[in-house]
């Protein structure tokens, strides 16, 4: 019925993947012409010699500041492939023995019968045995967990490949460094969409083989691969999360507030460690955070579309359509990088944001041509959705609207973030003005700030479900969640950036490298705090759309047709659920607390032992502060990664499915609002703190300059937020996606065993 | 069927009003023999002289000290009253127009039709006209809010009554102190709690002359009476919460901050303004919290009772039961008080906490068996209950554990409370720690021991909702929660003996009493910071199982037989629902901030300009600190005012009861969380800094002393946590159950003419 035949489909998901990996290592290989090595550099005279006419800078020649930058990259790659290691053996043994749990939970649904069974929503088949669902479950949740490993992985390799090349870039000029910062942002961006969607394509046909026309086995199975991407993202945030604020909180506290020495300054010993947490903590955590939610949303319109018409007539391109969106959203992001390095170019440090929002409306506004095209291409004119027990009439006109308004949705997510971050407006001047009658008034005002922030995004999120569950129940939420994602390739990009950027004012600072490059690099960060804000109300917005879908698929696939908050046993999960993200704020909020009180100790206890430490004579020991991050941030992720992986088995097991859609719906609604608050607040501590810092208006310089009571006010708040929004607030994302989508996974499992308790009373 | 004759109950819950009221009046006697005038203390000498045997005071007969403690607490007086007059007008003006709205509203349900119409739950008997309705809800509003604006200003009036005669019993010792104090909190205590049972009760009887045998639409009626008495609670806690806390932010932040003088030191300009929004915020809006939040709970389990047996059969006794409850707490909770004033007597300072604490154990005990004994009274040995739509039977004895689970959980959300915010136990302490470090650290533990400290409540709030809905449905919640009120005149004396503490306090400090004098009153103010967080913690509790019983009223009002999460219309509505609390904290947390601005450069402006202001020879300007208060607070407390109230007007009307059935249910799961982290951060910060100006052990030496740099970033926690402990976390109790009320109030409007929006798409 549809335009696109099957065949069509079998061929254009998988180019399009490999377009995306293409980009991604011709973006590389620009990127990797920025040599790092001193003597190789006489190559490239001929193409050094064009740019020092145009920009005439200092220091270009210096093979000892190449050779630093190289040295200073090199350790601090060194200690991220070091705390990736050892987080992914802890991580390891955890999702080797939730493998199992998986494998005996579902296989014990019927009992570990190899037998055949008469299918639930396709009638008069036979569907495959709950012995090998629970077989290829397992599969695909390692399958999953695997994929988001290399994903936070390969980000964290291009981002220390690429940190002081940027640095370097920087000594040519603002524009020059840009484009290296974007372009590595690319190559990881690029790079995790087009594998996630690889991956997912993979092993779909593979599982095929062994279903055939099980189509609800099969689906039912694959959601294991969001199970693996979400469990592992929940520890790489968590874990990444304490590890870079115990670094930077435990550095700015005894370097900027005790010593008064600059951030960054290479005489501070938990500097590298500093450095090495953005890579591991912002750069791995929202790779595999970002992959898990793309990885979800396309799982939970999957499961939806295998028990709606397309899986139960066999229309394979229809059902493909999840994957035909993400598949246009790499080509459409691909143009939209394209007018940041190549069609316009940065020449001034103000053009820098401007030019980052311009990506996002670019890739918003193609992306919406794109979503028209394929839902005019792969879907038919009309079509039935599961709704819960019935079926429902959706036009793929309606479809479109679901996927447009979630991309719709995000995009006025990401802007009203930027709003209630960037310096350049009100809010975030009016908490930086708070700052005059001292930390307290800063801390109160920032707080309100986060609070009011969350207003527009929740309603933007609400009038998107609205719509989207209108017109197609469950799957419409699942797709609107999906546009809102697939233009991640660009949002990544965008959000890679950042750090990076970070990184290499860093490396600048730590080779003593000249005030006006460290001007540009922290240009270049300014407009990266911003655009970090922006990727994390995506992530949550997406986040919302995705828990709710998934929500939804485990309700139908547990057989419940009402949730109904007027029953004692829902309204109990409801009250609880709402709890969680509470607790596990707690538990993170003090981690990185305590962590950094122990980083705290050791700084202090170096600059107080190590002779001529404040005079840069003696050698700060480095390796120290990276160890006391690392072991904390081992140590202290796994409590609050059991409660949320323990959460739905216990409710389920002992409560059933009804007091488990509570907890979900009580979870997914108080943790939007925590997240989206405790990241603005966040982001709006920092940037009241830059903006005191760059004193680029009167107001601003009346407050400032650094070390006025204004400032050490405003890096009070500043240090308050740094847990906020780079450990709980993320987290919580993958707290409500991570219990909803492993509720799914077992849902087959709560169904026939679940309620102990309820049974025993 | 029961053993309770009609008119035994007609005799029996008068009666216990009134012995409360006797009890208040002779508690009132025995406060007021302290006397304040010099002169009459001639009359007093033969037990003078007594008393000065045992303890020997210094001071006891210097005139000018009891002088000058009568023209302060005259100072303070005043200031309460021209506020509270000057809120009372603004609010008094809204109540007017609202009155005219729940008119209009009401009686456009039948068109403003005078005829009968047949009876929704009784088959076959004729009910009074909707017009009818409307006019007795609307007299029944106006009546809840006069009765809420008699119990906060008779409070306020006690109080500023009750602090310098604390003070100056100080002088004889701290139990005398003790007892004059908890006497005070005992008359407001006690006068609130008979009066509110007794107006209820007058109104029911009076409205039945008119209604006569239609119970159905005599309840409903009397639901205005939780609107009226919550919607000015609501502007009370809201305006009170801005006014105290503009002023003592303001004051901490020159006083203590910038001119580290004492706290209440008389050169401090806004020292009468700190003294002033004590007696407003803490007492006055308390008193009116405490009040809507049992006159609620009353209402909602009425109606239900009403369509229940109890109503259908017209058991006059069985539908007291509520009443009757609340009648055995006065009578309980005047024998707990007894054992503080009369029975045990505190002689040290570490007596006092113990003390306090034994009042909840003792009248959470004795209630128990005085429910038991009422149940089995007044409650026939089965009867029915209205669940969503049939009817469900319930034995008495299921109705006395609802009840006593409700108690029960009360207790136990009190003892967490005090564990999280007593400076006695390791939280605190760890927070206290965390100043080592810094402001920074000690926000981040603050707010984590705060999340922190949501856990339990909530398991407590979940059991009691589940036992008491499983037994009774939405009527086992409703007495619940009158379970956890029952013992409200001693919560509430308790409550009130802390403000009036610190006033003593701040009157010994201003009145240049002698240093033992002041260690007396800070040590009564110590165990009263903790029991205030306690009262918090029962009113947030209490607010919980109210606004769900009065959301289960609405539903059954509104003809709703599901709410289904799984409905677009709810969902959303949950989602918005659970943002509401968030963005009135953060109208509430700026409004606070804003005027704390104006209160510091006033402070600021009078200390540059008044000479010798410092020295103590210039005078300070008192009144204009408390104008800014004053106008802060009317101006401010508008908008989080109009937001709370008109929420639920839009939504129903416009979206229809299905989308405000589910903003309810998000406000209340989320507004519980926020309410109660926000309250214990807020009151760690006040006793981690109070354990380290006490310095009581060796690690809290090691922290001060006052003015070191611990005790400074103490100050910080201190000045952030008190808009979140007094203005946003109290005002969320009543922005929950405030909402759910005005839904039941205008739930057959809604049913007959809601969701326009809907209807015209």
């Amino acid at each position: 019925m549809a335009i696109l035949s099957d065949a069509a489909t079998e061929v254009l998901v998988p180019l399009a993947a490999a377009i995306g990996i293409a980009f991604a290592v011709a973006q590389w290989f620009l990127v990797s012409r920025v040599s790092l090595s001193p003597s190789s550099r006489h190559d490239d005279k001929d193409a050094l010699l064009g740019e020092s006419l145009i920009e005439e800078e200092e220091g270009l020649n210096d093979h000892n500041v190449v050779a630093r930058c190289a040295e200073i990259q090199s350790a601090i790659a060194q200690g991220a492939t070091s705390f990736l290691f050892t987080e992914y053996q802890y991580v390891g043994i955890f999702m080797s023995i939730f493998a199992v749990v998986i494998f005996v939970f579902l296989g014990s649904v019927e009992g570990f019968s190899t037998r055949t069974h008469p299918c639930t929503y396709s009638n008069g088949t036979e569907c495959k045995p709950a012995l090998f669902n629970a077989l290829f479950s397992t599969v695909s949740f390692l399958l999953g967990a695997i994929t988001s490993v290399v994903s936070g992985f390969l980000g964290m390799k291009i981002a220390t490949y690429a940190n002081a090349r940027t640095t370097l870039e920087a000594r040519k000029g603002v524009g020059k460094a840009f484009i290296t910062a974007f372009r590595s942002g690319a190559v990881m961006g690029f790079l995790l969409a087009s594998n996630g969607l690889l991956v997912l394509y993979v092993a779909i046909n593979l599982f095929k083989l062994y279903y055939g026309d099980d189509w609800e086995g099969l689906f039912e199975s694959i959601t294991g691969y969001g199970l693996g991407g979400s469990s592992m993202a929940l520890f790489g945030r968590v874990g990444g999360g304490i590890y870079t604020k115990a670094a930077d909180v435990g550095a700015d506290l005894v370097g900027k507030v005790e010593r008064n020495i600059p951030e960054d300054d290479p005489r501070n010993p938990a500097v590298i460690a500093d450095n090495v947490g953005d890579n591991v903590g912002d750069i791995a955590g929202m790779g595999s955070d970002l992959f898990g939610s793309y990885a979800e949303s396309s799982c939970a319109a999957l499961v939806v579309a295998s028990i709606s018409s397309f899986g139960v007539n066999h229309d394979f391109t229809g059902m493909c359509y999840p994957l035909l969106v993400s598949s246009v959203g790499i080509i459409v992001c691909l143009i939209t990088t394209l007018f940041a390095t190549d069609i316009f170019e940065i020449k001034a440090v103000k053009e820098i944001e401007p030019a980052l929002k311009k990506q996002l409306i670019i890739s918003t506004a193609l992306m919406t041509v794109g979503i028209a095209l394929i839902s005019w291409l792969a879907l038919p004119a009309k079509f039935t959705i599961f709704n819960f027990g019935e079926q429902k009439e959706v036009s793929n006109w309606g479809l479109f609207l679901c996927v447009a308004i979630g991309l719709w949705a995000g995009l006025i997510i990401g802007y009203v973030t930027e709003y209630y971050t960037s310096n350049a407006y009100s809010p975030v001047q009016d908490v930086a003005d708070a700052c005059r009658t001292g930390a307290a008034t800063n801390v109160i005002f920032g707080l309100a700030l986060g609070y009011k922030s969350v207003i527009i995004p929740i309603f933007a999120i609400a009038v998107g479900i609205y719509v989207s569950f209108t017109i197609a129940a469950m799957y419409g939420i699942a797709v609107a969640a999906l546009g809102m994602l697939s233009t991640i390739a660009t949002g990544l990009s965008i959000d890679a950036y950042g750090p990076i950027s970070d990184n290499a004012g860093g490396i600048a600072e730590m080779a003593g490298m000249s005030h006006r490059i460290r001007e540009r690099t922290d240009a270049l960060d300014a407009a990266g705090n911003t655009t970090a804000a922006i990727g994390k109300g995506f992530a949550i917005g997406s986040a919302a759309l995705v828990s709710l879908a998934l929500f939804g698929a485990f309700v139908s696939r547990a057989g419940v047709k009402v949730v109904d908050v007027l029953s004692p046993k829902v309204i109990i999960g409801l009250v609880v659920g709402a709890m969680l993200p509470y607790w596990f704020s707690a538990m993170t909020m003090k981690s990185v607390g305590r962590a950094a009180l122990e980083m705290v100790e050791e700084v202090r206890r170096q600059f107080n032992t190590i002779p001529g430490l404040m005079e840069g004579t003696g050698k700060p020991d480095y390796a120290n502060c990276v160890k006391i991050s690392t072991d904390a941030s081992i140590r202290q992720m796994i409590p609050p990664g059991a409660l949320v992986m323990l959460t739905p088995l216990v409710v389920g097991t002992f409560f059933g499915v009804e007091t488990l859609s509570g907890v979900l719906a009580g979870a997914l609604v108080s943790g939007v609002q925590v997240a989206i608050s405790a990241s603005n607040t966040g982001g709006a501590w920092d940037n009241a703190k830059k903006y005191i810092e760059a004193g680029a208006s009167e107001h601003a310089r009346a407050l400032g300059p650094k070390g006025s009571d204004c400032h050490k006010a405003a890096v009070i708040g500043d240090t308050i937020g740094d847990p906020l929004k780079d450990t709980s607030g993320p987290s919580l994302n993958i707290l409500i996606k991570l219990m909803a989508v492993e509720s799914l996974v077992f849902a087959p499992f709560f169904a026939a065993h679940g309620g102990i308790l309820f049974k025993l009373f």
